[in-house]
């Protein structure tokens, strides 16, 4: 069966404090890295997808992030397909 | 000044058990979403970097995320530039 990955980035509103990324943010110059201005902290859901990543799917992946993996009263998500043949990265 | 922004994903190796996305794969069925074969939740960091992103400054980022951001015994990390002016998502 195929299997798609669909990533989920949770991060804070613009207009949210983010103390997380403030003290790494703080912690930069101290370590000696400098030129950093701002750091913000989310997270990321890695969703392995049974089936095809049609446009159901991502409707319904979209639900899912909107109802239980972000708070969209403090925070912005976005969602986003993977495409796991390309993984250059890592 | 240019600003640009430097994303460094955070998740735990594959091999490393990941709690977290467990018990968010098992509430899934419950909430009435299925096919969903598992999930896995790292950090994301965004970085506004002062100046340039050429290569000597990616190179300080990816110390910075090795010695900082992650813990590379349990954790993987990756480093991408984002074009802000792309910015089609939200």
């Amino acid at each position: 069966m195929p299997v798609a990955r669909v990533v989920v980035d949770v991060m804070l509103k613009p207009e949210i404090l983010d103390p997380q990324g403030q003290a790494v943010q703080r912690a930069l110059p101290r370590l000696g890295f400098d030129g950093i201005s701002d750091v913000r902290q989310g997270k990321r859901f890695e969703l392995e997808v049974d089936g095809p990543v049609d446009d159901a799917a991502l409707a319904r992946i979209h639900e899912l992030a909107e109802t239980f993996l972000a708070n969209t009263v403090i925070e912005n998500f976005t969602v986003k397909v993977e495409e796991p043949a390309v993984g250059a990265e890592k």
